[in-house]
């Protein structure tokens, strides 16, 4: 794979010391990422989509967070119910969510 | 701070499980992180440039690796020396710089 076309980054809490602690990772964010990587899989956008966990993005308040670039569109309160909404809208047909997004 | 103007991410092959483990954690990539927000913070850039440490970004030959987002540019091999120069040149004047890039 060159380049992902979208990069979804989803915020783990993942600490550089290893220490797994955080409101994303107390609220499910783990699981986020496998459910992610799954829908990708079964769409067979694997090749072309990448999804990584991240450190903490310093707006736990709005968390779980995910961030698809390079379209630069964040997303708050992400539950295991708008994984497939954001696959299906945002990364197969282009459009972004309005009401997940923490910046308007 | 709102959306980064920049989102600097380094892999620290941080795993979703916790474990510290991985290319880039073995290559210093922990110390880049923080010499990028020491960096950023000198120079007065924290509040419009984030950094983010990641999980594994699947090319680990190419580590420790560093993306910079919206820009879409991936560099490779990072070393403690690159820091100021990806800083400098790509952060402050817009210019990335080619000898790092991974994907050209």
């Amino acid at each position: 794979m060159g380049k992902p076309v979208k990069h979804i980054f989803v915020c783990s809490s993942s600490r550089i010391n290893g220490q797994q602690k955080g409101y994303c990772h107390s609220n499910d964010a783990v699981n986020l990422v496998e459910m992610f990587m799954e829908e990708l899989m079964e769409r067979d956008l694997s090749g072309d989509v990448m999804v990584t966990n991240t450190g903490c993005l310093a707006i736990c308040e709005k968390g779980p967070v995910v961030i698809v670039y390079p379209d630069n569109i964040w997303y708050g309160s992400v539950s295991e119910g708008d994984v497939e909404e954001i696959i299906e809208q945002h990364i197969e047909e282009d459009k972004p969510i309005e009401r997940l997004q923490i910046y308007k």
